[in-house]
């Protein structure tokens, strides 16, 4: 049971290998992130694509080549094991999904850890706006759209953006409310109809699971931080490792830290 | 006499040697933009030093190597002609301040376009906060603090800030103006003793022009993206070009886009 941990004291639960599962809800309060780990050869057209696109790739803290431990939004955690699950794509093609990268480390590896949409759902639930994935407890579902990045040297692709319903109503709070955290993606890049951003089934996500869209319900979407995973399929480098989608590391940050 | 020009004919007059001054209060309603151009072997090392520091260094556009033209905040303007005037510095050491780089431009440079507090002054002046620098037709005051930065590999420094002094009950209204615009520069640093951010003497700015402090009024400090300059001083590339402290680029962007 991880209710009440400080996030602390989770990270150390999911270094310990006791908590692999996926991360919303866990240590209200305190800013996720999403995690690209590259060689140092590709850091410079990384840092470059972020700083293009910064609504989909909000970097909160890029480490130095080789620095596996964070200095500045969780101070000691270890990049290598306190993702509770990565992903290790070889060439661009997704080649495993374990819960610790310490063997795979190496002395020229950049880590960018970002931002992530968990960080203002708390802030829509006190705003009285329904965060459905949170009622279900499922993962949020995100889905790769036709929006296009803006390209960097060998990075490229489009958008991914999470998907929310919410009561039309409350729509222009949603909007108001989440762009106040422009360092956790802001404001939605879309709000109604999928087909005009490319996605064909909304109860088929790409990613996490599919939540319950009611009557009288638009879907609003986000951008968000699995963007480049979209860039690493298509750079294709020698190595990339990820987190798995919805499986963030806790940091000590406070998500009303983030607000403007 | 540059009033009412669009910001493309007032950067055709600066790119033909007409207007070589300060560009406070130029063009009302657009974004300027500090400058900073270095060779690419220090392009990564300054954009972590930006990642890391972004309230003194938003970054609104960075060009690819060798690349003169902006694509993006003022599509087509030249980085080479079309500040009014820059720094050059040779390992460190300021070696001139001349209204055009073409000569000096090379295949490896990389520039760096950031946001400027320029950009939230008609903001506070619709907010009924007076902005003295513009009512005095002077260059705003900056100052060089003891604020370290994060440094980034070679890049290490305090940050610049400029000041703007405030009736003292406007000043919260100047706080939650200027926080709407984190991408030039957001809220202040600090608020009132100038003494406790290393400035010891307010009448005497390190750069632009002192501006009158009036009774009931406390100074207020922003950081300013003149900040690298001193990271420049610091790291001595062999050849770094800024803009002049006050002279900007004039983009196509509203303020009003940069805003939350």
């Amino acid at each position: 049971m991880d209710a009440g941990l400080s996030p602390r004291a989770f990270r150390e639960r999911v270094r310990a290998g006791l908590h692999t599962g996926q991360t919303s809800g866990v240590c209200p309060g305190f800013a996720q992130t999403n995690l690209v780990v590259l060689p140092m050869a590709y850091a410079y057209d990384f840092l470059l694509y972020a700083q293009r696109n910064p609504a989909a790739i909000p970097l909160l803290e890029v480490t130095d080549a080789g620095e596996r431990l964070l200095r500045v939004i969780a101070p000691g955690a270890d990049t290598a094991t306190d993702y509770p699950r990565y992903r290790v794509y070889r060439d661009g093609v997704l080649t495993g999904e374990p819960t610790d990268v310490t063997g795979l480390w190496r002395d020229d590896f950049v880590s960018f850890h970002i931002g992530c949409s968990f960080s203002f759902e708390s802030a829509l639930m006190e705003a009285g706006v329904p965060v459905r994935n949170i009622e279900e407890n499922r993962n949020v579902p995100m889905f790769v759209t036709n929006i296009p990045c803006a390209p960097a040297g060998v990075f490229s692709g489009t958008m991914v953006v999470s998907m929310r319903p919410i009561p039309y109503a409350l729509i222009p709070r949603a909007v108001s409310v989440t762009a106040q955290s422009p360092r956790v993606h802001g404001a939605p890049v879309h709000i109604g109809d999928p087909s005009l951003i490319g996605i064909n089934d909304i109860t088929r996500p790409d990613f996490g699971e599919p939540v319950t869209i009611r009557p009288g319900e638009q879907p609003v979407f986000w951008p968000c931080g699995v963007t480049p995973q979209v860039a690493v399929l298509n750079a294709k480098p020698d190595i990339a490792i990820t987190h798995s989608p919805g499986h963030m590391l806790v940091t000590d940050t406070r998500n009303a830290e983030l607000r403007v």
